[in-house]
C-alpha cells in the first residue's frame, strides 16, 4: 500500500525552524536574528500599497474570480519585461500567473510527469521543489554541485534516463546564491533540447543579479518555449511575498496542461496580488533598482565581513541574491549547531541539511544565511555573534 | 510510460465553456445569460473593501508572508462559527485556512491517498474534485445519485475496497443544488468510522442551505476530527472569490500532513483574503442573513417558473444554493444544446455531462443551472428563452 502523498516527504524546513523559536524568549540585548527564510520584512511602497487600496475600494473585478492563467494585462506586461531584460520576443500567451513561484513549479512537473517519472534537480535544493517532486510521485534525482557550487553538466548528463522529464536549475541559486553563467545554463538547455526533455529555470532572485542586462540568452532561441519552462516570483522585486503572486513562461501547449492544474489547485490567483504586481512592472522599476543596488551592498558587506568568520575556520561556499552558503568549522551536525545557535547566539539560520538528501555528508557541514533581510550592522553582528559561537 | 499528470484529466468545463462565448457577439436584445458558474458577481459591501484598504495601506503584514496554515485571529473566529453554527466545540487547532476550497480538498486528498488509491465520489460529480482525483493518481470511484439526487449508503458501502480512502459529500450539492438530509450526513459518517476512512464533507454553500441551524451533528460527536475532513469557502459568503480564501476543518494530525502540501503549494493563504474572510465573520453576519433570503428566494423563483419549463418536458431533479439541475426533453446530447443555446438563446450553461464519466448517459440529458446571479426577472428571461428552444 503507498504512503499518503504528504507521508513521502519532510516538513518544510521553513515550517519546522519556526518551531524552533516559538515561544523562545530572547535576551533583551540580544534579539532573535533571523537569517532563515528569503522574504522582504517591509511592507511595498506607498503608490503600490495605494493602488491595492484603490482596487479593493472601487474595482469590482478585484473581487471576482478571473482567468485561470492570469489576467490579460498583467501577462502582457510580464511578457513584455522578459522580452526586454532578455532581448526577446515573448508573447502574453506564453506567459502565466500563478499563485506564487512554488506554485509555478507544481503546475510545471504537474504537466511533464506522472508516476515514477525523473526530474533532475540541484543539491543543495530549494527545498520546496524536492518536496513537491516527493509529493507528486516524482523521483527527485539528485546531481551534485560541483566547482564554486555549479551543476555539472556531464554530470547530469549521466543522470538522465527514459524516465527523465527535466532537469531543474535555480539562478541565481537558492540555497547556494551562485548566479549560473550564461554559457553554463546555454549548455543546459542544449543538453535538455537534445535529449528532449524541458529545463525549469527558476529564477525567482532575477532581479537580484549582480550582473547586469539578461542573464542568459535563452529566449532568444528559437523554439525556446519547447523546451524551456521559465518561473519567476514578483513576491521579492515588489515585496509582495503576502499576496502569492508569482509566474511562468513556457509555451502555449504547456500553458494549456498547466491551465488544468492552476485551475484545480487554486482557480485563479489573487487579483489583489495581479494588481500589486502590475502596478509594480509599470511603475517600481526605479525604484527596485535602487532595491536591487541594496542587496548588492548586503552581498559586499558579506564578503566583506567573513574574514572574520574565515579566521574561526568557515569558509564561503557561495554568495549573492538573498543568499550566503557557508561551511562551518565544528564537530557537531549542522542541525544540532542550528538549535544551538538559536539558543546560545539569538540566530537563527537553516543548517544545509535541510537542502539535500539526509545522508549527505555536505549537508552536516554547511548553512545556508538569508540575509537579505539584515543590513550591514546586522550583517556585523550575525558574524560576531557567529564567530564567538565554540560549541 | 505514465502520462503526465495533467493529461491523465480533462479541461475545467468553466475554462472549456468561457471558450464557448470569447468572441461571440451578442444581439443587444438577447444580452449573454450566463448561469455557468457559481459565483458571485458583485463587490463585497463597503464596509469589508473598506477593511482590505486599511490592512493594504496601513498594515505591513498584510504584505508578508503568513503562517502556512492561515493566521492565527481567523483560525480562531472561523473555529468559534463553526463551534456556534454546529453547537460543537472546535479549536482553532482544528481549523485551518486554504487558497481556495479546492485546494483544501487537494490538501486532503494529499494526506490520505497515495498513487492508486481510491476515493468514492457522488455523481454527478463537482468536476474540480474529479480533476484533482486524476492528478494525483487517485481512482475516483462514482457513487451515482439515487432518489432525490441523494448518494445512497448501500451503495457506497459496496464500493469500499482496501484501497478505498475516504468518501466525498457535498452538501448543499455542487451540481444538484440538493440539500443532504441531517441523518443521511450521519449515516455516512459512521459507515467511514466503521470502516477506517476519511469522509470529506465539501459545505461550500452551508451559507445558503434553506433548512436553519446546524445541518448535521457530526461536529459534536467526540472525536469526529479522525474520521472527518470538512471544507468550506469564505468566497461565497462574502464575496471574496477573487481573493481565494477557503478553509478545512480537521484532526491537527491531519492538518500537519496538509501543512506540508499547502506549504509546498502555496506557501501561504492571500493576507488580504484573510483579512477580508475575518472581517467578514466579524461584521457581515446581518448582511449574510440577507443574502441567505435572496438566494431562497431565487431558488424559490426556480420552482415557481418551472413549470413553463416542465410544459415543455424539462424535469427539474434538484434545487437549492446556488443550483438547479434539470433534465432537458431533447433527443440531442446536452453539450451540443449547451453549444446551440450560446448562439440560438444567448444562454450558457454547463451540460450535465461536465459532472460524470463521458460514458454516462445520464449526463447527454442533464443541465446545472447555477442561477445565484440572476434575480427573479432574470429568472423569468431564462426559462422563456429555454421554453422557446426546440431544436
Amino acid at each position: 500500500m503507498p504512503l499518503p502523498r504528504t507521508q513521502a516527504t519532510f516538513v518544510s524546513p521553513i515550517v519546522e525552524s519556526r518551531r524552533w523559536v516559538a515561544g523562545v524568549d530572547f535576551p533583551p540585548e540580544r534579539p532573535l536574528l533571523n537569517v532563515s527564510q528569503a522574504a522582504p520584512a517591509e511592507a511595498p511602497p506607498h503608490g503600490l500599497r495605494q493602488a491595492l487600496a484603490d482596487a479593493a475600494l472601487n474595482d469590482v473585478n478585484a473581487h471576482l474570480y478571473g482567468p485561470v492563467l492570469g489576467n490579460d494585462p498583467l501577462r502582457r506586461a510580464l511578457a513584455r519585461q522578459i522580452s526586454g531584460h532578455y532581448q526577446a520576443d515573448v508573447r502574453a500567451e506564453q506567459v502565466g500567473i500563478t499563485s506564487g513561484c512554488n506554485q509555478a513549479f507544481a503546475a510545471a512537473i504537474a504537466a511533464l510527469c506522472g508516476e515514477g517519472d525523473e526530474v533532475i534537480i540541484p543539491v543543495p535544493w530549494y527545498f520546496n521543489h524536492k518536496m513537491w517532486l516527493d509529493m507528486a510521485g516524482v523521483t527527485a534525482v539528485p546531481l551534485h554541485a560541483g566547482d564554486g557550487m555549479l551543476p555539472d553538466l556531464a554530470a547530469a548528463e549521466a543522470l538522465i534516463t527514459p524516465r527523465t522529464r527535466a532537469i531543474v536549475l535555480v539562478t541565481p541559486n537558492n540555497p547556494c546564491g551562485v548566479e549560473y553563467p550564461a554559457g553554463l545554463v546555454q549548455a543546459f538547455f542544449d543538453l535538455a533540447r537534445a535529449r528532449g526533455i524541458a529545463l525549469i529555470a527558476d529564477e525567482t532572485y532575477r532581479d537580484f543579479d549582480s550582473r547586469e542586462g539578461a542573464p542568459h540568452g535563452l529566449f532568444q532561441l528559437d523554439g525556446w518555449d519547447r523546451t524551456l519552462i521559465h518561473l519567476y516570483s514578483f513576491s521579492k522585486a515588489y515585496r509582495l511575498t503576502g499576496h502569492r503572486v508569482g509566474a511562468v513562461a513556457a509555451s502555449p501547449d504547456r500553458m494549456f496542461e498547466m491551465e488544468k492544474f492552476l485551475d484545480t489547485v487554486t482557480i485563479c490567483p489573487s487579483q489583489l496580488g495581479q494588481a500589486g504586481a502590475l502596478w509594480g512592472i509599470e511603475n517600481l522599476q526605479g525604484w527596485l533598482a535602487g532595491e536591487r543596488q541594496e542587496i548588492l551592498d548586503r552581498r559586499a558587506a558579506i564578503e566583506d565581513g567573513f574574514p572574520v568568520l574565515a579566521g574561526k575556520g568557515w569558509k564561503l561556499l557561495g554568495c549573492g541574491a538573498y543568499f550566503a552558503y557557508a561551511e562551518h568549522p565544528f564537530d557537531l551536525p549542522s542541525e544540532e549547531i542550528a538549535k544551538r545557535l538559536v539558543a546560545e547566539a539569538s540566530v537563527l539560520m537553516l543548517p544545509g541539511s535541510m537542502f539535500m538528501p539526509a545522508d549527505d555528508p555536505a549537508g552536516a557541514r554547511q548553512f545556508r544565511i538569508a540575509f537579505a533581510n539584515v543590513d550591514r550592522t546586522g550583517i556585523r553582528t550575525l558574524f560576531d555573534r557567529l564567530a564567538a559561537f565554540n560549541p
